[in-house]
C-alpha cells in the first residue's frame, strides 16, 4: 500500500508539474507564455496536492531526495528505501505519459524540441555542469532542510510526541510543503529549471525517450545524472544539517 | 434546503468564474490581459468561496462530476442526483445572467464573437474531439480523485468517523478544494479551457444563447457535449479509481 | 476602543490597497506595470491584514457596506452604526494621506491626472452609471453574502454559540475575507475597480482633494456617489438575501 | 541556541529573497522578467519559510527592526538584542554568499553593475533620501504593528496566556506573516525596494563588496544608511504605537 501511494503522489506531481510547463510553453495552450508566476505556482500546488492525496497512507515522500534524507538522518528505514525510489520513478513516468496524453495535440503544433523536452526534464539556461550541480544541490538542502523545520515546527504546536516521518503529511503542513517548493522555484529555480528531485527529472526523460512525440529531438542523457545526482546529494546534507545544528 | 444551497452555490462559481474571463478578455476591463494567473486563480478562488458559502449546507458539490463520482461510490444518495443536477444547471445559468449583467457595457465595446461566448463555455484551442474528451477526462479525474484524498487526508488528522459526504466542505478543506481547481487550470487547462464540471459549461451555454448580447455569435452547440460528457466520465472513474486502490 | 481599532483598521487598508494601486500606476516605481494580479493581491492582502491587526477589538468592519448589511439583519447595533462610518471615513482619509507620504517623488514624474486619482479613488473604464451601479451593487452583494457565508462555515466548525459579529475577524476567516475580496476583484473588478466600500472611496478622494499632489487633475465628484451608494445598497441587499435564504 | 537559529533563519530569508531577485534580473535566467508577482511573493515566502523552520527556537525576529521594536516595549530582553542583530547580521551575510553560488554563471553574462547590485540592496528609484526615509519607515512601521495585531489576534484566539515573543513563530501564524510581508512588497515596495529590515540590506551590501562577482560596481555606500536607520525607526514607532493605542 505504502508503495503504491507513493507512485500516484508522484504520478500527481509529475502530471500537474509537467502539465504547468506543457501550458505555458507549448503552442497554442491558452496557458502559452503565462509566466513564471505560473510555472512557480504549478509545481508548488502539484506538491501540495500529491501530499494531500497519499500523505494519510505513505508520508508522500514522493521525492528520492527526501527519501535518503530522512533515511540518512534514522527517521525512515533503509529497507523501504528500494522500494520508494521504484515506486517513485514508475510515478514520475506515469505521471509525464499522461501529460503527454493531456496535451496531445499541441506536441505536433510546436516546432522546438527543447521546448518539448522541457516538458519532461529540466536544463540548465547557461550549461556549466559544476556550477548547475552545486545550484541543485543548495535547492534541494534548502527542501529537505525546510521540510525538517516545517516538521519540528508543527510539532511543537501540537505538544511533540508525532511520529517525525509523517507529520508532514497531513493537516496543515501539506500546503507549507507546497509552498516551500513555490519558495525554492521562485528564489532558486532560474539557472536550472529546480529538478531537486531525482524522479521527476529522470523519469519523464524515460518518458520522452520513449513516448512517440512528434518532432522530439535528443533526452539530452549528457545532462541527465547532474538532476539525479545533486539532489540526492543535497537532500542528504540538507538533513544531516538540520540534525547536526538543531539536534532533532 | 440542499438543492436551494446547490443552486446558490453553482451561481457563486459561474458567477466569479465567468466573470474573471470576461475581466481578462473583453475590451476595456481593467483587467483586460490579465494573463493566465488571474484566469486560473479566479476560478480557484470561486470554488472556494462557492463552497465556503453552501458547504455547510449541501455539502457544496456544485459540478455534477462530483455528485456522479460520489454516488458511484456509494457516498451520495442516488435518489438525490437528479436534484442536484437540476440546481447545479439552474445556479450556473443564474450565474452567467450576473456575468452579463456586471460588464454590461463591455460587450458592445468588444468586437470577437468567440471572445464573448469564452466568457460563458470552454472552447478548445486545437479542436481534436477525441483528444480534447481524453484532456477533459484527465483534468475531472484529478478532481474527484483529489477531493477524495484532500478529504481521506482531513479525516485522518480529525481522528475518523466524519461524514465522508461533507468534510470537504468546511474549515480549512474549502480553501484547498479551490487550491486543487488552481493547480489543474494551471496545468491541465491549457488545451481545452477546463471545463471539468457539465453544469459550469452547459448552464452559462444556455445562458449565452438566450441572453440578448450585442454581436454575439454561435454557441458552439458541436462542441457542447464534450464539457458535459467528459467530465462525467472523468469524475465517475475518478472516484471509482480512489476506491479501488485506497479503499475508501 | 472599537472606534479607535476602527479608525487603524481603515487606515491600514487603504495604506496598503492604495499603495498598490500607486506602485503599479505611477511611474519610475518597481510595480510598475505589476498588471492585475499585483493590484488584486494587494487589495486582498490589505483586508486581509486590516482585519487581523483590529479584528479582535472592533470586529473589523473596515466597510460601511458591511456595518451597514450586518445592522439591517439585527447583527449590530443600530445605535454604533454612525461612529463606525465616522470612524471608517476616518481612517480612510488617514491610509490616502499615508500612501501620499510613501509615494511622494512618484507624484511629480507622473503626468496623467486620472493616474493620480486612481491612487485614491475608483472610476469606470465604460461610464454608464446605471451600469457602473449594477456592477458595484452585484460586487458589494458577493462581498456581504460571501462574508456571512463564512461566518456560518466556520461557525459549523466550531460548534455553533459564538457571537456572529466577531467571529470572521479572528482565527482563518481574516484570511478567507482577504481571498473573498481578492477574488471578488479577480472576477467583477473589471469594469469599474471594485470600490465595493463606500469608505474606501470617498475617504482618498477628499484626500485627493485637499492634498498638494504635484499637477493633479479634478476629483471626479460626479462619479463620486456611484461607489458610495452602490455598495451600500449591494450590502444591504446581500444581507438581507443570505437570511432569507439560509435563515442566519 | 538562540543565536544559531537567528543566523539560520536570516540566511534562509536572504538566501530565497536575494534569489528571487536574482532569478528576475539576472540574465539568461529561467525567471527572467518574471514581475513583480515573483519579487514580492519571492520576499513574501522566503519570510514564512524562514519563520517556519526557526521560528520553534529564537521566535524567527531574523530582522532587527522587529529585535528592537518587541525591545522597546519590553517584550524581548535588552541584554539579548546584540546578540541577535550580530546574528542576523552574520545570517544575511551568508545567505547573500549562496545567492552568488547559486547563480554563479550569471553574473558574467549579466551587464549592469546595478542590476548586481539589486540582487544583494535595495535602492530607490527615485533617489531622494527624506523621501525615501519615509517610506522605509512607514513600510517597517506597518510590518511591525502588523506582526503585533497578527498575535493578538492569534492569542485571543487561542485563550490568552501566551508567550508574545513567540507565538507569531508557530502554527498558521508564520505563514500570515509572509503574507504581511508579501502585502508590504506588493503596496509599498515600488519607490524604494522595501528593505524593512537593517541586516537584510546591510548584510548583503556587505557580501557584494567582499565577493569576486565578475563586472560589479560600487555598492553604493552613499544609499546603505537608509535601509538600516529607517526601519530601525520604523519598527520602534510601530511597536510604540501598537502598544500606546491598544494596551498590548
Amino acid at each position: 500500500m505504502v508503495y503504491l501511494a507513493e507512485i500516484v503522489g508522484t504520478a500527481i506531481l509529475t502530471l500537474l508539474g509537467g502539465g504547468v510547463v506543457a501550458g505555458v510553453t507549448l503552442n497554442r495552450s491558452k496557458a502559452h507564455n503565462g509566466g513564471w508566476i505560473v510555472i512557480t505556482f504549478g509545481w508548488g500546488m502539484a506538491v501540495a496536492m500529491a501530499v494531500y492525496v497519499v500523505g494519510q497512507y505513505s508520508g508522500a515522500h514522493i521525492n528520492p531526495a527526501v527519501t535518503l534524507g530522512m533515511a540518512s538522518i534514522g527517521e525512515f528505514s533503509w529497507t523501504m528505501v528500494p522500494g520508494y525510489l521504484a515506486a517513485q520513478m514508475l510515478g514520475a513516468f506515469l505521471g509525464a505519459v499522461l501529460v503527454y496524453l493531456a496535451y496531445l495535440p499541441h506536441w505536433e503544433v510546436t516546432e522546438d524540441p527543447g521546448t518539448k523536452l522541457g516538458v519532461f526534464s529540466t536544463a540548465p539556461e547557461v550549461r556549466n555542469l559544476p556550477a548547475n550541480f552545486v545550484t541543485e544541490v543548495i535547492g534541494t538542502f534548502m527542501l529537505v532542510f525546510g521540510i525538517l523545520g516545517i516538521n519540528a515546527n508543527e510539532t511543537e504546536m501540537t505538544d511533540g510526541g508525532v511520529d517525525l516521518s509523517s507529520l508532514f503529511a497531513t493537516g496543515f503542513a501539506p500546503l507549507l510543503v507546497g509552498l516551500l517548493v513555490f519558495a525554492i522555484g521562485l528564489s532558486l529555480g532560474g539557472p536550472t529549471g529546480y529538478a531537486i528531485n531525482p524522479a521527476r527529472d529522470l523519469g519523464p526523460r524515460i518518458a520522452h525517450a520513449i513516448l512517440p512525440i512528434p518532432g522530439k529531438g535528443s533526452s539530452d542523457w549528457g545532462y541527465s545524472w547532474i538532476p539525479v545526482v545533486a539532489p540526492a546529494v543535497g537532500g542528504v546534507l540538507g538533513a544531516l544539517t538540520f540534525r547536526s545544528l538543531f539536534g532533532v
